[in-house]
């Protein structure tokens, strides 16, 4: 193997560099939709929210069957495309999709690419501000800067953030998140795959959800670990394409633990 | 009284100016500070976000007290001025202080010119983003384009928003908001000021809250009305200085009329 190849279980640069693309693709086809919701019809197929992840989708899959034709395609809005080997492209055109109906610029594009069943790089794309994160072993960037997670905070001092209290479906659920929010400093509600971001740059400590896709939560795994940080299910579990869609990522290992804890009870 | 000089109970077009100049004032202090917040202690008073927030209101303070001595303010961090007159400037220099701990771009600087006990000009300012709502009785800008909301929709297909479940204290209150919740087509949590300047854009459709302040609601008012939408108190009365902080914004009167209803029950 020649220095310039990297171990086929990690991204090469040009797995790197396509990504990118697929999220400019993605972001190309959302914009002109974003806040024109006129027609907004949210049980409607036509709704502007459904035109734009559609044709989101279907631009960065357009991509990967052009140029990468061997990968497999795991997305929100059409069927999965089997792989030849052990690569799968995980697409979610919009993270975030009542926040984009909203009109609030903290929907994003995440793209992911799955190896062995390892998530192992991650974009979270904001393309309405403008923001793009990339996240693989060797690092985390925020529109090409390098940045790290907030670290030794304890959760006393710490900044939350949850997309919705509807999350929490069980009354176990709702107990479990109201011990983190009472032993944390501060909760902010909204984010969706932005907030993930947030905690890979050092502004925000913790994020706690339930409910996510394997979508939802393959992009933000790489983004959160490149900068640092820890992202896992409600047991300490690392995530796969199999996880249960309960997540805690926490800027730092001890403060993962505490939050793990209280969730325990 | 000449061609140019406007009732004197409106905002003239050099109150409008000034008040932009304002919010330049306070997005300029503002700045530096957000997600730098490796230091932070939410309960030290050199926090960051204090730190921004008294930095962004004494810029503001000092602008009205060199160039508009006579007219009175209410600002969210230090002892009012008393007016000469019966004008007053009211000052958030943060809203959405959560938002912005997290490093969510929501938070916003919100600017009132009350006139006799009534809002007339209302400024919302996202400074991260760089997005600036102007609002009077002649209309409503984002970024100096006219903006209308969104008109002609039942709160069955209508978007709502609300920046947190904490708001709603009391089991009469979450049991009225559950009614909102539950007869609209899409909740999104987050959003503070933020939220009502989407409002006036029509990219949402309605905005419940209760427990907002002074500051947080006399700049949002104008900024809605003038979009053509409508701004009350839980009963539907109007906003003044003196109202109980239990807000209804929503895009057209027939639309505000259904969810006053639901929260009356």
């Amino acid at each position: 193997m020649s220095a310039e190849a990297p171990h086929p279980s990690l991204p090469s640069a040009a797995d790197v560099a396509f990504a990118q693309r697929l999220a400019d693709a993605a972001g190309a086809a959302i914009r002109p939709h974003f806040r024109r919701l006129a027609g907004l019809d949210l049980k409607d197929d036509d709704s502007p929210v459904t035109v734009a992840d559609r044709a989101a989708e279907t631009a960065m899959r357009g991509l990967i069957s052009e140029e990468r034709p061997d990968d497999g395609v795991l997305g929100e809005e059409f069927d999965p495309v089997a792989a030849a080997g052990d690569r799968l492209w995980v697409l979610d055109p919009i993270d975030g999709t009542r926040a984009f109906v909203a009109g609030k610029p903290t929907f994003t594009t995440l793209v992911a690419l799955v190896i062995a069943g390892r998530p192992v790089l991650g974009i979270i794309d904001q393309p309405f501000i403008g923001e793009r994160w990339v996240g693989q072993d060797g690092g985390t960037t925020l529109n090409g800067e390098p940045i790290t997670t907030r670290r030794g905070r304890g959760l006393a001092a710490a900044v939350i953030s949850a997309t919705a209290p509807e999350q929490f479906e069980t009354a176990a659920d709702r107990a479990a998140f109201g011990r983190v929010q009472r032993a944390a400093a501060s909760l902010s509600w909204g984010g969706d795959g932005y907030a993930y971001g947030l905690v890979a740059a050092g502004a925000l400590d913790v994020v706690v959800e339930t409910g996510l896709k394997t979508f939802d939560y393959c992009a933000v795994a790489p983004v959160v670990a490149g900068a640092g940080g820890i992202v896992t299910d409600w047991t300490g579990q690392p995530l796969d394409l199999d996880s249960d869609g309960r997540i805690v990522a926490a800027g730092d290992a001890a403060l993962h633990a505490q939050v793990l804890n209280e969730l325990a009870g």
